[in-house]
C-alpha cells in the first residue's frame, strides 16, 4: 500500500519504519526535505537527527508533506500539536482529497512549563480543527494516546491487553484503520469511539498519560477500558 | 470511625449507606437539612428525593455541613463541582482542620450542552483550589473517576481489575486513604498518584470517561492502567 508519513519526528520514523518493514512503498513528508537533512543536532526531546535515522532505512523516500500527501492511498499527520494544522495545509486539501487520514497529533502546549498542557480542548479538539482544515479528507484520529513504541507494538506492553480509540466522521473511515491497526501493528482492543468530535475525549486523556509517564518514568504505559 | 460524607446526591447517598452498612458512625451533611427533607421531585439526574432515601437509612444523620464536619474524623467532598467551593467553605476550614477531606469532585459544566466541558483544567484543578480554600485539611483527591456504584463495589466491574487514582499533598494521609478504599470497598489497584496537582490529570480524564458512558449507555465503565 502506498503510504505518506507527514511529520519526520520520533513519531513519524516510528511508524514510517515499522511499515517499510512490512512492504508498504512509504513516503515520509517534511516542510524542506533539504533542511530536514541537513540538520545534525538532537531535537527538541533529544532524538538523533532525521539522517541518522534515515541512513538505517533507505526504503523510505524523503519528500516534501504535499508530494507525501500525493503519494499516499493512506496518510498519517505524525506532527508537533502546534505546528500539525500549518502542515497539513502545505499537504493540500486536494492531495488529501477522499482518501484516509489517521490523525496521531496532540495539542500539547509546552510554553506553560512541564507537564505540557493542551492549547485546546472541551468544546473543541485538535482532530476537529484537522477535519474542518481539511473538509474533502476522511480525518479518523488514532493512535494519539500511546507513545510510538507501543502504537507499532502494542504487545510488547502489558501482553496487548489495553485499548486504542479510533474517532472519525465516516464510518467505513473508522471501521478501515481498526482493520488496518490490528493487521499492521497488532492492536487487538480497538474501540470505535464515533465521530470527531470524541477526539476531545481520547486527547483529554493526554493530561492523565502525561502524569502517568512521569509517575512511572517510561512512556510504556497506556491504559485499558474495562467494560 | 466517624464520617462526615458532605453532599446529599447519588454519590453521597451511596457512600454514606454503604459505610453505615459497615458500622461507621456516618452524619451526611448538606446546606440545609429542613429544605433537604422537605424537597419531593427528582433531582437534576432523575434521582429520587433525599427524604426517599433516608426512609431506608434510618442510621445516617442529617445535619448541616457544619456540624457533618466537625462529626468527622474523616470527611468526603461528595458534592457537584460548581458548589463544591461554597459548600466546603460553609463546612468550615476550622471544623475539618487536620482532618483528611477525601475530595471526590469533579468540574463539570453542565451549562454549554452534553457531554459536560470542566470549568477547571490543564494548569489547575479543582482539587487544588479545594486545597486552597481549606489549607489546615488534607485533601485527597480519589474516586472521582468512576460512577457512584463502581466505587463503593469496584468487584462488581470487570472483577475490580481497574485502577482507581489517589492524590493530595501529605503523603500519610494517601497512604490512608488508599488502604481505606482497599478496607471499605475492596479496591485492588489503588494507585500513589502523587500530589494534589495530579489532580488535573484524573479530571480531565473524565472528558475521556464521559464519552465511554454515552458509548456505552452505562456508567459502569472505567480504565486500567496498563504498565
Amino acid at each position: 500500500m502506498k503510504i505518506g508519513i507527514l511529520g519526520t519526528g520520533l513519531v513519524g520514523q516510528t511508524l514510517a519504519g515499522k511499515l517499510a518493514s512490512l512492504g508498504h512503498d512509504v513516503v515520509i513528508g517534511t516542510r524542506d526535505p533539504k533542511a530536514t537533512l541537513t540538520r545534525d543536532g538532537a531535537d527538541a526531546f533529544g532524538n538523533p537527527p532525521f539522517r541518522a535515522w534515515q541512513a538505517s532505512h533507505a526504503a523510505v523516500k524523503l519528500a516534501t508533506f504535499a508530494e507525501a500527501a500525493r503519494h499516499a492511498e493512506i496518510a498519517v499527520a505524525a506532527l508537533a500539536g502546534h505546528s500539525a494544522l500549518a502542515a497539513l495545509r502545505l499537504a493540500g486539501d486536494d492531495n488529501l482529497a477522499n482518501k484516509i487520514l489517521i490523525d496521531v497529533t496532540n495539542p500539547l502546549d509546552f510554553s506553560k512549563g512541564m507537564p505540557p498542557s493542551l492549547f485546546v480542548c472541551n468544546t473543541d479538539s485538535l482532530g476537529e480543527q484537522i477535519q474542518k482544515a481539511l473538509p474533502r479528507v476522511k480525518v479518523v484520529k488514532a493512535l494519539n494516546t500511546v507513545s510510538a513504541p507501543v502504537m507499532i507494538a502494542p504487545n510488547e506492553l502489558g501482553a496487548g491487553e489495553h485499548t486504542i480509540f479510533v474517532s472519525g466522521n465516516d464510518a467505513e473511515a473508522r471501521s478501515t484503520v481498526a482493520r488496518l491497526l490490528k493487521e499492521w501493528f497488532g492492536w487487538k482492543d480497538v474501540l470505535d469511539f464515533g465521530d470527531i468530535s470524541m477526539a476531545r475525549g481520547s486527547e483529554m486523556h493526554l493530561a492523565l498519560w502525561i502524569r502517568l509517564y512521569g509517575l512511572f518514568k517510561t512512556p510504556m504505559v497506556t491504559i485499558r477500558v474495562v467494560r
